[in-house]
């Protein structure tokens, strides 16, 4: 650790006074005991916290605006896949001695002034600690009473959709681990590494969604396990259409269209959007895709509850069934 | 990492159900994109978050009991201070492969339970990773509009009071660390071990305090330290008169009391509270002591700005200014 660095320095010069922005309902910012705040009696507070640990959730090496994007986003998704307009954070930095520099603070300070600002979201609260380099983030984004999109919601005959390519951040990961080991993919598929350190959280979109959607989550962990989170919480099946899988070209270009299709099924990393919305709401999707640039595809129904087992199925073009492994990623293997 | 315990599993078995107590102003608990909760309109939500890392916040080899307890309490001090109830909170949960295991996770989150009921309060939503052992607690508390006690609140005149005895959890960690090493203390001073493993935070003072302390903040850093960010916020100085600092009998005993006085100046981890009133609430605070069975020691007085350098003053029985190293833990060293 470096010895010039001191902890209520690092907090006054790239933290209260940089990232904390005003608000009409934050009483109070980082520099007491607590923050504090107000919520209008029509809405409600939705909450989220998430842990990205270095050399787990992104390489060692990650440079400091990425590092800040990556977490941010992966805590703004939250917020998207409920409907919530994202309000304030707070963050536990837990720095070591390459990340406690002057150099990378300036960076990854700045990265979140930047989101900030583009997703109006506050700094209320923080903690620095010494220790190998993670972040957590806790969200607090505000709803009307009423209007969350959660996950249980979803019913037998509701359409599956999913925003923008999947499986493109996994491999992103590929190449920028190939990278590390001099392969020179990175500029030949800028699309997939981009997608891997700079997701976008589909804010605009999830506030969208309220009254449309019937159930939504954001996809992290990869598409086809996500997806099942929403099955089990709404006691129902689904049935995938695989040949409609939004997969990029750049993707089927790097790994082949077979791996592209694992990819897109269990590759994590997405913070797109997998949600359901009753068939009649086609039209407004569609409309909705359109005004806000989201790509959206329909890939799958939703069934009544069959077995644990062949709660989601996987369907090819001739509408048979076709087993795949469609783990995604697990936090504890 | 155990091969047998899984996410999901451990989210299940040990705090999905057994954590979450429910409570009329949460509307969703664990197991969706977020947590969410409303608010009545004449009060504020305080949040703070906290991140305790193994081997720099507690020993390595810390029982999972004591984990759970210290790192709560360092979270509930913060609403404390702040003179907030206890309400909800999320736990972001990096574990490594001794702490992966069912009995290091039943002895935690029966901790948990066992300190959820007591504060009531409820856990909201939280994180897993695989890590070196940390957590990351963010805690939220109500208190009403207005009613909270901020540290920029001290006036000149008013007194300086602290809480309990200041230093026995700082000499608890040094008999903790000398059992490591085969020396036998712990038995001949288990209140101070137990100030340092099982801090009680101040809670019902804390809520009791409103309308009566200028100021508060929590003894976490160490009471010079922690007293310097009040004086710092309120920009006035201290006078604080070293006589009158309350150090355990066990204290002096342990160290002897030249020591006694260092660990009571700059000892970390005590979690009692500094706070400051005018003179004319000492009635009602002895009242408070009695009825609350919380200690209390007036231990100085605030006093106008004086120099930066010499914003916090240690004075002797014969008034005489007396040259004292006040330096709190510093989390970047």
């Amino acid at each position: 650790m470096s010895a010039s660095i001191e902890e209520f320095d690092i907090i006054e010069r790239y933290f209260a006074g940089k990232i904390s922005r005003s608000h009409e309902n934050i009483l109070l910012g980082p520099g007491d005991d607590c923050g504090m705040f107000t919520l209008p009696s029509d809405q409600a507070i939705c909450i989220s916290t998430d842990t990205l640990v270095a050399g787990t959730h992104f390489p060692d090496d990650c440079a400091a605006d990425i590092v800040a994007h990556r977490s941010m986003v992966a805590n703004l998704s939250d917020l998207a896949a409920m409907g919530a307009k994202p309000f304030a954070y707070t963050l536990a930095l837990t720095l070591d001695s390459k990340s406690a520099t002057h150099a990378w603070l300036d960076n990854f300070s700045t990265t979140l002034e930047a989101l900030g600002e583009r997703y109006e979201i506050s700094l209320i609260g923080g903690n620095l600690a010494k220790g190998n380099l993670s972040l957590t983030y806790t969200v607090l984004g505000t709803i009307d009473k009423g209007c969350a999109i959660k996950r249980d919601g979803a019913q037998a005959g509701d359409d599956i959709y999913v925003t923008g390519s999947l499986g493109n951040a996994a491999a992103g990961l590929k190449i920028v681990q190939a990278v590390n080991s001099q392969k020179p993919s990175a500029e030949e598929f800028p699309g997939l590494v981009s997608s891997y350190y700079y997701p976008t959280p589909r804010i605009a979109l999830g506030l969208a969604l309220q009254g449309i959607a019937s159930s939504a989550i954001d996809i992290s962990d990869g598409f086809a396990s996500d997806l099942k989170h929403i099955c089990e919480r709404s006691v129902v099946g689904a049935r995938v259409e695989l040949d409609s899988l939004p997969l990029s070209e750049a993707l089927v270009s790097y790994v082949g269209a077979e791996q592209a299709q694992v990819l897109g099924l269990s590759g994590g990393d997405d913070y797109e959007l997998c949600f359901t919305a009753a068939r009649d709401q086609a039209e407004a999707l569609n409309e909705l895709s359109l005004q806000l640039k989201v790509p959206m595809s329909r890939v799958g129904i939703i069934v009544a509850m069959t077995t644990r087992e062949s709660q989601v199925s996987f369907h090819n073009a001739t509408e048979a069934q076709v087993k795949v492994s469609h783990q995604g990623y697990r936090h504890f293997e």
